[in-house]
């Protein structure tokens, strides 16, 4: 009997079913300044313990991302590992906000089964759960994914596609206990721009533009010990589909929320993920620029002084956000520049 | 109204000016550890918390080069993002070091500005200052940088040109309270020469050599939360002056300070950067080597078993230190393999 | 008198030589991190405290070839910087386990000098000894290493060939005190497989690859503060034997034990290095594969509950590991497609 993991199949998995995903995570300060050195986030609230403090935390937080991150990469020698494709996101909330120290443990739950119509593949939806030491949520989402059949004449298991939600809504939103931004310091965060200043249809050029290298992305998708071969392994992919190593979707959020900081500055904390999609595949030596849309304004329930902006997130490779690049004239099909389109939400502060 | 920082202008300086920067940075062992790996340093001091409190420091405190990038990154937003070029330092000081958890916030004042003739860009001296969550002077120096003109006809504004020192006096030195060298080991610091042993005008050739990758520079330059473009975007600077990405100026200080530790293991504290030029740029690819002069030796006031050098140190680009190799037959131009004329004070136990 | 370090030439040694090196090192939460990212390791041992503490450590430790390479590191500048090869390792144990916040310091011993006929040249055998800042010991093992002469004409040293272990004894395993597998949960571990299923002759192909690049390697190496010059300059490098800077051989250590998860992921901790040769150079863009074979299979006097493996452990660049491949057809010279044949001891929890 083979001891390696050979990963899920289409026909291995089953509604309902739930799965304890190996290798535990403590969080530490070395992974939020490895966070800084990869993306070069710029965001106070992260990067500041006492900017984080004067806004009621106790320190300050692992960027979201890295969290999501780190839940992603545990999911994938269970749910991915033969996957085909990553074909997107939902429902993300984030909860309990994550401080060096802390103990991440994911667990996915199958919520969808769906073979596809050549009986070779078949889509699975999975909704993942990483949990701190002290059993609070810091992050939960949904992913569904195309997942390869080991044996095409196997039978399908049963099917349901489930009911996605369009995006979290407000009073679902998660405020992390003790948030307070009355004593928030726009010079220090960096933007003049509050809640107030952002209107619904506003689309925002990010302007900066990041080149990405091999030994960055990987080092990012070993950060968090996400296992997928595609990411590492040039003497296969170089045969491969590509010819390349692929660089792992959540590098490219991570890259563009980065980049947003300059005209979304004020937007500190991540508090849902609605959608998204990689649209296009990134390889080592592009460049990531970004643009941003204002979907909806949201206000908070009982919160005078935050509000909530739910944003589109376009990375672009190779091409300047500046025409705010997104579908091809047809409408419908995305311009091969387009590699992330990202619908998620972010609290600012109000005036 | 856009929300993107498009930086200052020549013309939006003012004589006097305080500028507080955005992101303010709590340090970490995370930094510590990335520093080492980038630059191979190996400075007891900064390496063993055992060796630093043998020395009466509560731990090991982060480099002093690091102190100096994080300031000097969050200035780029403000003051140098429309820079044609950086063109020197003078007057720094390092103050209070900085331990993990310290939490560095950045100002600068405007202490000199003058418009260049072809009226296109001006000269702007900052002085920058990180300061801890104590209010402690982590570090302080001024820099004086080329920026652009919005608009060319603008009226220039006040001119002053400040009158810079030559260097830091041996008695405007800060030296850490609590510092005592009488536990010092040699061997544990890895070299046997004290302050006594070495002479004004000697030359140490530093020997090793080290080649620069693009995913270092950018890891280095992102770490400190430096966001000027001409480091990060190939797509932009392919098309640019040089065809390619150009490297942090620091980075090359912090190379070459961690090669001139073969010669000088026991300079284990920067007290002051007295000067500096960035003479020609580095590229990816590029091997730096380094030397150094002694060029003053001062005894500090009322310490026995501590003294200072003040030293010249060059980098070179792919040639060796071995020529000392520095301006061309003419005296005046820099040879085309010089990157970097450094000149700064280390502190070194006496016998 | 030059006061750069010129390192040790095989007539400076001496049998029972004892030798300090310089350097002491703490060893942070950001080594641990920096480690994840290079190497991509999944042991919930290394990368979970929770874990960990329920196997009654007080947090995640250090991984063990993590300390290894610190202690290697500092043994360069006065064992190999002159050193025309790195021959092998015997006898080495992990000691006391390194947490965050440990200093470790490292001492050496010359235990066998012997001269090769040529006289250009001569192996140096040391042991060399990592302690922490109680004075435990860490890690301790043999290397033997091929040392140029500075003059050939000089004596050599008295002659003397060590005895070497073939392998470290059972017996001689060091347990950490309170280390207790009675809580190890084997999904969160990663692997059903226990001491139980393991078959001496059973070979495993650990199946995935993972490509090298320079910035990694780099960084790694630096990070360990290895000095040795042929990692670093291409400069020089480029003009050398092989034209390309030549990867640390503990690089490829860390990348093999770190692909052995799958199919090994319950080798929790490394007990005893009992030999390892670098038989091929390796560069980057080299793709890096690994398989395994049990040698044999120890119980752990008085503990039921734990067992211990050896392992062969072999590396290879640019070929898969599912053939197993290791000798050419003579049965005694290496394939060219092995860089690393590495025997080693784990231990593991038994049912």
């Amino acid at each position: 009997m083979t001891k390696t993991n050979s990963g899920n199949f289409f026909e291995d998995f089953r509604i309902g079913q739930e799965i304890r995903h190996a290798t535990p995570r403590t969080v530490t300060e070395g992974d939020m300044a490895l966070y800084t050195a990869l993306y070069g986030s710029r965001f106070a609230f992260n990067s500041s313990a006492e900017f984080a403090r004067d806004c009621g935390m106790p320190g300050q937080p692992l960027d979201d991302l890295a969290a999501f991150h780190v839940v992603f990469g545990k999911t994938v020698p269970d749910v991915s590992l033969n996957a085909v494709a990553n074909l997107g996101y939902a429902g993300g909330s984030f909860g309990a906000p994550v401080y060096a120290g802390d103990t991440i443990t994911t667990t996915s739950q199958v919520i969808g089964l769906k073979e596809n119509s050549n009986k070779q593949t078949g889509v699975v939806y999975v909704r993942s759960t990483g949990v701190n030491q002290k059993g609070e949520m810091v992050v939960d989402y949904i992913r569904w994914v195309m997942v390869k059949k080991r044996d095409v004449n196997a039978a399908a298991p049963a099917e349901l596609v489930p009911d996605l939600p369009d995006a979290v809504a407000a009073s679902d939103l998660i405020i992390p206990p003790g948030l307070n931004t009355g004593k928030y310091d726009d010079v220090l965060a960096g933007s003049p721009h509050r809640w107030d200043d952002y209107a619904v249809g506003e689309k925002i050029d990010h302007v900066d533009g990041m080149t990405i290298e091999e030994a960055e992305h990987m080092m990012a998708t070993r950060l968090w010990q996400n296992t997928a071969k595609v990411h590492f392994n040039q003497h296969t992919e170089g045969q491969g589909r590509f010819g390349r190593r692929l660089i792992y979707g959540g590098h490219i959020i991570s890259l563009a929320r980065a980049l947003s900081f300059n005209g979304l500055g004020n937007a500190f904390k991540i508090a849902a993920i609605n959608g998204g999609r990689h649209v296009n595949p990134t390889f080592a030596g592009d460049t990531i620029y970004a643009w941003s849309e204002v979907l909806e304004k949201f206000e908070i329930p009982g919160r005078s002084t935050l509000g909530a902006l739910r944003l589109r997130l376009v990375a672009l490779k190779n091409r300047s956000g500046a025409d705010f690049t997104l579908k091809l004239e047809d409408g419908k099909s995305f311009d091969p520049a387009v590699v992330l389109d990202f619908d998620y939400t972010v609290l600012m502060p109000r005036r």
